[in-house]
């Protein structure tokens, strides 16, 4: 076979259930390998003893290093303006929640510093998350709205989500998220809210800005019934949903989202037994955002162990964001599912690889499997679980991008 | 007056007493001002409305951003080799400890692994860890030896560190731990090993690799009594002294520590009131490891109100070690210190300068006052709170060490 890249000397993790993924081979680890990609898929997948027969344009020397899917965050707010550590300092320093509020604080003065900014500056303040993100070894990235809250401030966040993916070349997804938080103008009314919600849908979604819709479903945010109806505008446009569930207690909302055959239920401190199953049975994603359950000091942790036995795929996301998840490190992430919710390190890298591919629902990334994207990170580790296991230590040496080195 | 260099358009954090630090100005801030360096000292601090009368040869705009003293990570381990993210990930996959440690594992296959390794590859192992640390911000590394446990190693790994500081241009504080883990060849007769350590210590010293010494005072360690006969070598060659104590039980370690007038008592999770007492008597710093404390998933907080209540000094520091905190980043050390915690961001950045600088007895760093090292960092942030508040996310511009720029 003819090449355009050839990596050589790599150990694989491929979380390819054809290597065993998932049936006893763990990381479905392939050693002392090769990896051939042509047209930015991967073409072929092989060990070094069989190389000499193929011809490569480029090589790449993986000098013994891991190769794994390209790393994917499912789960981010990454666009937005403003800055939150002052409430953050006011918080430490003993003022109280009433008075940060008073002030501004919160969650509405990240939508008022978002809609405040022109589409150049909120793009400026977004990128240094964006390649935060990227360096690390992630080549997909799921952005939400939610902090603009009116048409035109929603519209702008997906533009900027959009044209980050299009100037890096990373695979960006677009989520609507208009129902996260109920702004100033609809105090006292969030039904004629929601109603907007949903006018404001199939517009955006006209202009290309909307790949999925997700909620916030709390007593502090949405109802069910509410997050119910924008979900139905959701599925009249064919686009799939997600929820922010059962964070600070349980709402049912993972119920909703599998009887919706949604992509994922994220958060999930609270989620009940019931929901499990329904959640298995509509291959619903558990998307596990530690960093989150970290900064906000919750003690519940995730029902792990039942998630594991109806066998629903976990992921796990950095929840990028101004006020409970201020952490653009997916591998931080990864240490803190392992550490707080005792993921194994493989459940981890999954976490950030297969299973939050399933959660964006794109069957072509996140393993190592011919016909996948060739969206691939080298690693100078020792073994996969130093993904999980270091701290603050950056051992991506190479990201590879629809077949392309970036440098 | 005539600079080698001037910094200007910076707002301080110079967490100096004179300028208000710790007397009702947070961080001991200055707006607005520009900082004067000549020859490796900082020689003027003024506002950029003074600047007129001055003359500079070389010239660097902070564009805005705030200047703080370089950091200091006055407590780590990161000269060691091997790699002990299989353990980690064994305990997760539920093997039990009396297995993992059957198999070699815990701090003796650290200990094996670092007396096998050459002086070049410790060092080059060590390496990257150390550069993470820099890349970060930070100009002073204090690194411990303690993996060696017979004479050879634990020169072999106080040289590793002296020679990174020398090659980077890094001060780097030496401290002897001999007295961190009883080597199998002495197991059963751990008054014989600690008389080892004492006979090692003058060598060591005399060929310039000691600059403090510490030692482990736990029940899975050493008593106060034997920690007692190396503090007295210690004196008795004026070396100062520090210790990890009350980390997992209440030994009275840090009374002994300030008894013996030392640097820093670190850890100090079970620390005693009258301990505490003793401390600030002796102006003992207390040095808070939270990395630590979330990787081993503690529950018991150091005293920090009692501790703020009798003005002991806090550092906060990384801990780097492959057993409990495998981590790199001190500026998620001062996230961790004040999300599980509680100190301020204030008090996080004054533990990683001014009481980091205190911990090692470096009166000259760690502040920006006239006379002191001109170890600075330059960030590109709103507010010093962002040092504690944004987690993974490198925002250092520039760092100077003894006022020249590091690329
Ligand atoms: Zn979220
Ligand atoms: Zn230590």
């Amino acid at each position: 076979m003819r090449f355009d890249t050839l990596i050589i000397n790599a150990n694989l993790a491929t979380m390819n259930e054809e290597f065993g993924f998932g049936r006893g081979t763990a990381y479905g680890a392939v050693a002392n390998a090769a990896l051939g990609i042509v047209d930015g898929k991967i073409a072929w997948i092989g060990s070094m003893a069989e190389l000499s027969t193929h011809h490569a344009d480029e090589r790449i020397d993986a000098c013994g290093g891991w190769l794994t899917p390209a790393l994917l965050d499912c789960h981010t707010h990454l666009v937005y303006a403003g800055n939150r550590s002052d409430e953050f300092e006011m918080r430490l320093t003993g003022v109280d929640y009433t008075t940060i509020a008073k002030n501004g604080g919160g969650i509405l003065s990240t939508v008022r510093a978002t809609r405040q900014a022109s589409f150049e500056q909120l793009y400026e303040q977004s990128l240094p998350r964006f390649l935060a993100l990227v360096n690390q070894g992630v080549a997909t990235i799921e952005i939400k709205s939610g902090y603009g809250l009116d048409l035109d401030s929603e519209r702008k966040m997906l533009q900027v989500a959009k044209k980050l993916g299009e100037d890096y070349g990373i695979s960006v997804q677009k989520t609507y998220l208009a129902a996260h938080a109920l702004p100033p103008e609809y105090q006292g009314d969030a039904d004629a809210y929601i109603e907007k919600v949903c006018q404001w849908l199939p517009i955006l979604h006209a202009e290309g800005l909307v790949d999925a819709v997700d909620a916030f479903c709390e007593k502090i945010a949405f109802t069910i019934e509410q997050v119910a109806r924008v979900f139905k505008v959701a599925q009249s446009l064919n686009l799939p949903v997600k929820l922010h569930a059962e964070q600070l207690s349980d709402m049912g909302g993972s119920g909703l989202v599998a009887s919706f055959r949604g992509l994922s239920a994220d958060h999930i401190e609270y989620l009940s037994s019931g929901d499990i199953v329904k959640m298995a049975a509509a291959d619903t994603v558990a998307v596990l955002l530690p960093t989150a359950f970290y900064c906000l000091r919750e003690t519940k942790v995730p029902p792990i162990d039942e998630l594991r036995s109806h066998a629903v795929k976990m992921a796990v996301s950095t929840d990028c964001n101004p006020g409970t998840s201020p952490s653009v490190s997916l591998m931080l992430a990864m240490n803190m599912a392992c550490t707080l919710f005792r993921l194994t390190p493989e459940e981890a890298l999954a976490g950030t690889t297969i299973h939050a591919a399933c959660a964006l629902g794109l069957p072509n990334k996140g393993k190592l499997a011919v016909g996948c994207d060739a969206d691939l990170a080298i690693w100078q580790i020792d073994r996969p679980a130093d993904l999980s296991y270091l701290i603050g230590q950056n051992v991506l040496k190479q990201l590879i991008i629809a077949g392309k080195s970036r440098h």
